[in-house]
């Protein structure tokens, strides 16, 4: 295949961003259609992708276009069933991280992808980062030698709103935010983790608390070969968007992140100032470009998804078993 | 106008990577031909821009297109002529810096421009890069107070061809690659220069030297308000695309440019580790889409053009008098 | 009082730093002695410090000078004895951190210094580096509203000799080494601590594990107001002396540490590189000067120390509150 | 010779300075008296540097003091006289920078020095600066090639009384300030001067202008070997003490200088803030005790010392001649 036909399933923000790079910044891909219930947000489709078709829900837009993939991006409890009905149509899936709330809905998502033969790959954007794949490289050649820690700080400048928080939503904070960092701690440190320690606080946000969910929490992982995590999520990092990780090994240290976004720097009486990127997409940028890229290389050339269901069921199950510490106090081995 | 079509005359490094950000990154803009008598090139753009027309030369596309704009990446000793030939076809006119080699041929093109009543916008797309635009915003809310010293450095990794170096064919080194910096030395300290001296010699590339031009040249600017600068310009910058700028003014001062490109740090018993920019795609990215989409909303939505001939014009009499500065060991008046 | 008489009890390698500045760099004091039983040491104190009176032990020294105060640097296991006997013999006590290795003999030390009215300074030396003090003065100003989460990593290039890491005389990773970072984080987050979780293991160094310690450990502080705290301590850092903290508020963020040493820069065709402080005397310098220069403030002034008994006993509650916590693989409640 | 007996000649802020250095921290000398006329200062000495005797000129102190060496930090235009008279009484001299302010005073001061057999070192104290010197290390080692080009920017942040910027006095702002960075070019260039062109203004300041001085000025080098170099010297450098170096060369390039001075960063929602150096002792410190401590060793074990007589001179011929380029608008060849 050359040209894979390719529909976006829910344009909400991380939805639009991924129907805007289908239509403009992919090779190899069109984007035919989208779906969404809500008239204002298709007109902004439409504004920005140009006139393409849009359909109430996932149902219309199967019975109406001719598709070779999907990229689902609809709200994190529709993920699994989305997945399995697009599977059994024998469509390729692009499916938004977390696959699913529930280990039992990833492991339907993935029997389902598998049966039909379609390929699976979930949207662990951090991955495609010039930071992080380049962390990943210095790493898989031994410039740090052994991985013996790997510590990171992953905060948004404002909570969401409580309806989302909602952990029965998408999943609460260590589901929702702290995923990514679980995620890309298991493939820096090629490793299984064995134990999960957390302690969180609705500290800043009460909204968040009322719905049972933590705006700031921290967590210790001890992986299966000994080495150890120890991580930080907020949802109240006023001052920007900030993703940082090290890996500390026996023999050096990588480092992804930037302090300053735009090269620029001012200097007077109180000092020097600079920015800091205070979104995701201004800090992560083209990496969403490179993961669909990625995608739609997959599909065309027939090769195996860089990420895999397999990968997020098993950050999922970190991530929950953090949930339980978290409520719980105390560990929780795996 | 809602969709300018427009075509690439020239696709060389820099008008190749103009047609694939009019093929997929520009709104309101469609990319319908370029000008190449390269076949090896032609294949090229129609891999990166999809299946557009090619024409042989610049008469052929005007008797061949039905066309609202040009973007013209030509050699730079034809510029001018392009710019008359497609002004006098009624297109308007993106014309990659510089707008010519000698002041008359400016002054022609843009005589050109403004009978035919197009739009003419030049290349200077460091004006587009968050940096430079940010330290411009800084500069004029008055953070810095009056500047006083503008302070440059330009370099790129490894000199080009001396088929390009030739001053007959690319101005030399102070036309072509300090352009940049003289450009932006107007713009940000907003005043006129009025006196240069220059200093420079081919002191690693001799294959430069042999055709007259210079690899590694330094100058200083007096500008008519009193303020002064100090540009250093390289073509053998080993450690990378340097580009940066600082201003110091009366109560503090702004810098443009970054060390670190990709956000990953290495650290090792040698000590701490990190990339840099090695081209200019690669330090300046989405300028080069920001500068033409102000371009496409220019002639859309009928506004001025950022950058305007007579900006490029002043620019190559300061170029010029530091050239001539440098062969005769003297200052020279503007 | 304008000119304390001090010695210097136990001149190993912070102990002979501690001889140095008071010979040299403290104003109102006067090293008039130490004691040692090494020959070669009492060499290097006579080159290093002039020619002062050197004796065997406490005892002799006691016997032998009238002093008005004693800067215990002796081992760990000896401080409690040491400051007793200095209290009774009417001295004022700076005690090397920790104070002890059990809370009971913290209790003992504090007590004889309060019953014979001297001064008890305790020697948490960040207190005084410019970096520490800096955050707190911020911290202290509202800068970055309520504290939330606070963020330390703390690395010795090379372990020390099993017989120093040995728990029994060092009380181990936590006690020992962590320990700093424990004193700070009560003191940026003006808070106590009210539940620990810790991971460690020998992971680099089998011959510390053989001794009972571990060479790498993370923690996680859960403070009573509901602050959090990641902790990272390595003794194998291989790339620098690694001290950075970062405390995240309901406003914004303080950061402390650097990792470029000396101001120097090298960039080429590999990249940008530059040095890490490799020792704690590199890194931490002129702070060992204020700190005893405080201490002899104090006792010149008739003021109360900035860092008081009490503040090491409350950090050693935790520290070994840790060390239980990762013995025994659960939370432990202070 | 195991112990120097010095006294300081001048105790203004910079022999204030060496003086409490030469009391406190450098090892082998003895700090025995000073020269003023002014009771405060005198004051002022013996609270800093203990009770040392206090003359009120240099033949008192001649008359006075048995002595080894001299530490001359009187007004620059007395410094050749001094240096003479020392010599002639056979004292090994230290002399601050630089030597006179004019060549024939140089040459007066070098011969008596060398007629006498005494020691004759003038204060560079960048050269003892760890980022200085770092960057002379990298440089001989060959790792950024052939210097090719050496960039500098020096900043005070507020201008001196005009009393004191007086071009007779101080010999003006590119002998008194710009010498600094014009004696390190010849020392990491390894070449001479051939060339020189210079513009300058008192932009800022109308007291310095009136005094017949510049606050603000640029500078090229033409080396005798091609190398060329660009200078920016500021008096009202508002953001900061500045002080950068960079060396371009034909393999990679070195660069000199901090943007941060104590290592705490702030962040909030305006973005990330820090410290720069404001005051020399401040960016520089312990390299003026290097520089004592090198002085002293050179008198004690009989050294040639590392920053020579003729070193000043050949630097101050630059800056003679960096002035008269600078009111002449011409360069001005050496």
């Amino acid at each position: 295949m050359d040209n894979t036909r390719v529909a976006v399933v829910g344009v909400g923000r991380i939805g639009l961003t991924h129907a805007e790079i289908l239509a403009h910044r992919v090779r190899g891909a069109q984007l035919v259609a989208v779906t969404t219930s809500n008239e204002e947000r298709a007109a902004e489709v439409r504004r920005t992708c140009g006139n393409i078709a849009v359909y109430e829900d996932l149902d219309a837009l199967l019975a109406g276009e001719e598709l070779d993939a999907v990229c689902i991006s609809s709200s994190t409890s529709a993920h699994a069933d989305n997945v399995v009905q697009c599977s059994e149509a024998g469509l390729h899936v692009f499916c938004e991280k977390p696959l699913a709330l529930s280990l039992q809905d990833c492991d339907r998502a993935i029997s389902a992808a598998r049966r039909a033969g379609v390929k699976l790959m979930i949207g662990h954007v951090r991955q495609f980062d010039a930071g992080h794949a380049g962390a990943k490289t210095h790493i898989d050649a031994g410039a740090i030698g052994t991985p013996l820690v790997f510590r990171a700080i992953s905060g948004d400048v404002d909570p969401p709103p409580p309806s989302f928080a909602d952990p029965s939503v998408s999943g609460g904070l260590l589901v929702d935010a702290m995923y990514h960092d679980l995620y890309i701690s298991r493939w820096f440190m090629d490793d299984e983790v064995k134990r999960v320690y957390a302690e969180g606080g609705a500290l800043v946000d009460p909204a968040i608390g009322a719905v049972g969910d933590v705006d700031n929490a921290v967590v210790i992982l001890r992986f299966a070969g000994g080495a150890m995590a120890t991580l930080f999520v907020s949802r109240t990092c006023r001052y920007g968007h900030d993703l940082r990780i090290e890996v500390i090994g026996s023999q050096g240290a990588v480092q992804v992140g930037y302090y300053r976004h735009t090269p620029v720097r001012l200097l007077d009486k109180q000092g020097v100032h600079h920015d800091m990127a205070r979104t995701f997409p201004a800090r992560l940028g083209d990496a969403f470009v490179t993961e669909l890229q990625a995608f739609v290389d997959c599909v065309n050339h027939d090769i195996e998804p860089p990420v895999c269901g397999e990968d997020s069921r098993a950050t999922l199950a970190i991530a929950l078993a953090a949930t339980q510490s978290m409520h719980e106090g105390r560990a929780v081995e795996l």
